[in-house]
């Protein structure tokens, strides 16, 4: 795909993923509501396969591969939700993955990415050393590397949660994603600007991280170096393919405190029963923090994923 | 009601409750089914009103009353749920709760029963100071005691829920709830063994307050004195109304150990991404400790409530 997605490239990623993943529920929550003074949704991808988001996207470029792209492998260099997600859509079309992995990679990790069958190459934690490891690889195996957001087939799959979302719950007024890479968040603005126009698209990222604020606002990608920010899942920064896509998609981005992500974090845990990573409750923390206008409204908000180290929780010493 | 409730009394306490509680969900998790060989239903009570099935129970005895009886209030002396749900139904009968506690109780259980509106009445904590203190308050106020479980109209409401879970689920071989002093497991038969004739039901209890166990084997009441188990919903003993019903109607009661709970609790955390109580847990444990014969069966799970501290979990030192 080398031109921008339009809504029709979601309509045919759902086609491809509808029947490998979950189409995950909508909860609501009355004590949350009575918070936030509005009436909020949210899409539960912390329940979907592998425990968050990224399997769309995984699945949709696993699957858009050619027979003869595909018998040579995919690859990817991620230590997080992708790299599971790429694993396991891989060993549903009985193909290869591998997985370039920091060597200090937490251990749970490091056993969910082999656990779906993918071949770890383990190296340095530099990004040098990372994209070097992808390189060998690639080059010993021909596999197709699918990089974890700035890669179509993996914006139009995220993007069928957005869809799944405006076909569930008719009148949204906002639907508000997090953004690290941007991959979901140009996903969900492609799928719900179509699905339903009436509804606006918000980013929300956290202040240490605020990548996608400061280059929304410049008009130019300006990276993140030094991303501070307990939402792991959104240290990354906008991609050249996402940027553009939020640039003309998206309404605005909110930033969070990290204050305001825990406390969101633990009153989705306290009052949902649910658990959700901390990259996950930054938009409920933005719906907190930026509350003018939202009185009454209906918003969506995507849960994007649940795995969490259940021994290192923010609130336990 | 004076004589033991059949079906019809469970389908009346449903009109009742029904438009003021949750329907709650059943869900499903792949992976826990491949852990145990079997296909699995829960029954998510953790999402309920108030976090816990006891709601049901709690709702039906105060819609039970007669206005002239309701006028006086509602009382009862736990700590635990039964105490906020009462408060709650109260509430909604905008009658008033009485609630006896031990002085000691946690901060978290006291603000959860006042923010419901209910008065308290603080006590040593020991049983003859709670059932003084309640004495008292009764004779004061004329509020009706509504017990936690030994209570006809309590266990009729708690047996919705597993009338709701037949009606959902078709087929299932097995129904395994949680037991402390029977009023969840005893309803939950009653509506069974009619909405259901072919679904056994069982019960599942800690190894350290395992008086369903023996009375049940022995014939007679055999009240735990010194219960220990992490599972403090389940450390009460069965009542002279909830015995007979669990010794005609129920199949088996399994028993389970601390590490079985612990265990069971961080698979439902971690595989499912919602939150249980350790007494939601031990059905699981039961399951995955007495496995001879369920391959292949459809077996529903009461998962009980979702009240935990999650400042202290127990896989956290």
């Amino acid at each position: 795909m080398k031109t921008a997605p339009v809504f029709e490239d979601i309509l045919k990623a759902r086609e491809r993923v509808s029947s490998r993943i979950y189409k995950t529920p909508v909860l609501t929550c009355r004590a949350v509501d009575d918070l936030c003074g509005a009436n909020l949704f949210f899409k539960c991808e912390n329940f979907q396969k592998a425990g968050a988001f990224k399997i769309r996207g995984a699945c949709n470029a696993v699957f858009s591969l050619t027979d003869e792209d595909a018998a040579k492998g995919v690859a990817t260099h991620s230590s997080g939700n992708h790299a599971a997600a790429l694993a396991l859509a891989a060993s549903w079309r009985s193909i290869q993955s591998h997985v370039v992995m920091p060597e200090n990679a937490p251990e749970v990790k490091v056993k969910a990415v082999a656990g779906y069958g993918a071949r770890i190459t383990f190296c340095k934690p530099t990004l040098e050393a990372r994209e070097q490891g992808l390189k060998e690889v690639i080059e010993a195996t021909g596999a197709t590397f699918i990089h974890p957001y700035n890669d179509y087939r993996v914006v139009c799959g995220q993007g069928t949660a957005g869809l799944e979302f405006c076909e569930e719950i008719s009148g949204l007024d906002a639907v508000v994603a997090p953004v690290g890479g941007g991959g979901l968040l140009s996903g969900t603005a492609i799928a719900v600007s179509s699905a339903s126009p009436s509804t606006l698209v918000f980013g929300a990222e956290p202040k240490g991280a605020d990548d996608a604020f400061r280059s929304f606002h410049a008009g130019r990608i300006i990276p993140v170096h030094d991303p501070n920010t307990i939402a792991d899942g959104l240290r990354t920064s906008l991609g050249d393919l996402t940027f553009p896509i939020i640039s003309r998609l998206v309404k605005e981005i909110f930033t969070v405190s990290e204050r305001g992500i825990i406390d969101a974090m633990r009153t989705i845990w306290e009052r949902m029963k649910i658990i959700v990573e901390p990259s996950s409750a930054v938009p409920l923390a933005a719906v907190l923090e930026h509350r003018s206008g939202i009185s009454g409204k209906r918003i969506g908000i995507i849960l994007s994923g649940g795995n969490v180290d259940l021994e290192k929780l923010p609130w336990c010493k």
